[in-house]
């Protein structure tokens, strides 16, 4: 048994952590879901008035720009610092990066003012903050950028170094690295893009494992990842063929019954 | 057959009831649709410049704080105002006060300023509203809490009296009082409580049976309590096993199918 | 074959056209699933400082009145003109016009000042818009209205005349006019009516169709209904008896797999 990640969601299903989301209107209910299907708790509060006390309890805070205003910026920045000087792990999805002036300021400033712990975001979101050529548009990968990938390692790399945070860049291969090392991960299927909300999902599991392993971001990730990919796989087998209304139900299905023997089982390192 | 609460379900189902919800985005989806399984019909909207004049051709009015901020607790007093003066009937949910200052103070100006007609929450937010020592974090109730439950019929009472409504502690055991009288209702699952939602679907079927019988809120959050609880059950047995997602669409499904006849068979009062 | 829709479903599939919406919370999960199910790219977006960014570089503009406030008005304006500047098609679903001067305010506006490409609603709704007496009161067509729908075919090629845009009145036959023609849909099932969002949702399919069509918008918006009327019927056929939970993924399921074969073998034109 790999010990490190099969501890992990051990941890999670027996202490409930408390994770704080700043999150978009979209997929809201399906980061709150899966939280819950892991095993922890999640608390979604947004107003500036409450952030910083929450966050200050929280076990982990999730940052995810996926609908921002000029509201939610302000929250995200006091939650995150709140949690930085709580020692609460803070992770970041830029979702959709890129494609606005607005979310590029925005993803500046948080990443220049928090410290985060772990990044998240599909190609075309790390390739804009690693200030390499991006097509995003929308909230999607492109498919410019998913053929010019280039060395994803090596750009997780840099990023995590700047940043001085975990990276991880989701896709078909998802590419882990603390500027140290880099894993890569095979698990998955190519269903969880079609449905919304599975990179959303991925940032709520990241909080969740983060938040019984604050000072291991880095195997936390790669829990969450695993996670995700694997019950991704196991809901395709089940009922992706019947479409994606179903594929999604399965996906939540497969996340609760999550267990250390089936990550162990199914864990795919490149 | 009991035939207070199979009468009601009738109702809904024939009258068609408008349920205003000033309420949460993360559990909104779930809240309108369990609102359409019933029978009657959601309409959610926040923005103060309408919300009187829409909580006034309401059958009921539901305020959920889940996410709430400044704009939307001026919302919820507007619409609870509009609503007494209409004499329609209002229920409040007062999401993880006790969490926040905000969430505490809003609570207490909501009810001092608002006849509540049902009030419902878990056992950590009914503590907190009774002054009680509480330990709420989150939006779930506590485990110190649960263990420490103390005597909720008491606690039910006291609040009732204090507030002048219906209160109704919801969990393992439902309790509900009206001041004079305590039901307790055995009906549920424990998966309710692994996907978000349960509760805050709970206040908008009180809002629903309230619509049909605004002059006895306590019968009307019996019926919904039972609803509910037995859908809980129904949900569990025919595809709980399978996981959380699967658990929710089953749900979803009782209740739509939810008559005055199953309600009188599985119905259980403690 | 009836080659215009067919063709139209294949090139979704194809280009995946990017969709701005600026949407309610309730439904906007819904609506993003359904533009990834039917081959689009989804992207929700509400600040006013990126709306306008974000609206010129989608293939179609979805503005929704389902929860919308201040902030989200001036939004809708800002995206509404960048996009009619751009050549870029909008989609107008006045979710709950005729209920609150908010939103019989905001319609007005919205329409005066932004061309709309394609204009949706129930007969409550659109038969306020068309001057015409109307009992909306909530979010769903008043039974007065359905029985007293009158002849929809003139008031949605009326109500096209005079805002110069494709009229679609949604209901257990849709009605889609562009002032000269009007054609008249069968498919379709009342489970629609069971949930919520399935309006929003046609919506989405409308704009994901005019993202690929924007010089037609008449047979994008014809294409959209049929989707979705079809995979209500393939969705009750495949597991509506189950109740409402069931048929909501069964829909999404059906919309995944929609094709020019599907379409063409069950179109049902009066």
């Amino acid at each position: 048994m790999n010990t490190i990640y099969t501890t992990l969601i051990s941890q999670v299903r027996e202490r409930t952590p408390l994770i704080h989301h700043i999150t978009n209107y979209v997929t809201v209910n399906d980061c709150a879901n899966i939280t819950l299907a892991i095993g922890a708790s999640p608390i979604m509060a947004d107003a500036l008035e409450e952030v910083a006390n929450i966050a200050r309890i929280a076990s982990a805070v999730v940052l995810n720009m996926g609908t921002l205003n000029e509201r939610t910026i302000l929250s995200m920045l006091a939650a995150g610092k709140a949690a930085n000087e709580a020692g609460v792990p803070v992770v970041f999805d830029p979702v959709g990066v890129g494609a606005s002036a607005l979310r590029n300021e925005a993803a500046a400033q948080l990443t220049s003012e928090i410290k985060i712990s772990v990044l998240r975001g599909n190609i075309s979101e790390i390739r804009f903050l690693a200030g390499l050529p991006s097509e995003t548009q929308g909230v999607d990968a492109s498919n410019a950028d998913l053929k010019n990938a280039g060395d994803t390692a090596t750009i997780a790399k840099m990023l995590s170094t700047r940043l001085n945070c975990v990276t991880v860049i989701t896709g078909a291969v998802d590419t882990i690295s603390d500027s140290k090392e880099v894993v890569c991960l095979e698990n998955g299927h190519p269903m969880l893009g079609r449905i919304t909300g599975t990179g959303c999902m991925c940032s709520s599991l990241i909080g969740a494992f983060c938040g019984v392993s604050p000072d291991k971001p880095m195997e936390a990730a790669i829990a969450a990842l695993l996670s995700m990919g694997i019950a991704g796989e196991i809901a395709f087998e089940k009922s992706g063929r019947e479409g994606t209304g179903s594929f999604r139900v399965a996906l939540h299905d497969a996340v609760s019954h999550m267990s250390a023997e089936i990550l162990n089982e199914r864990m795919k390192f490149l």
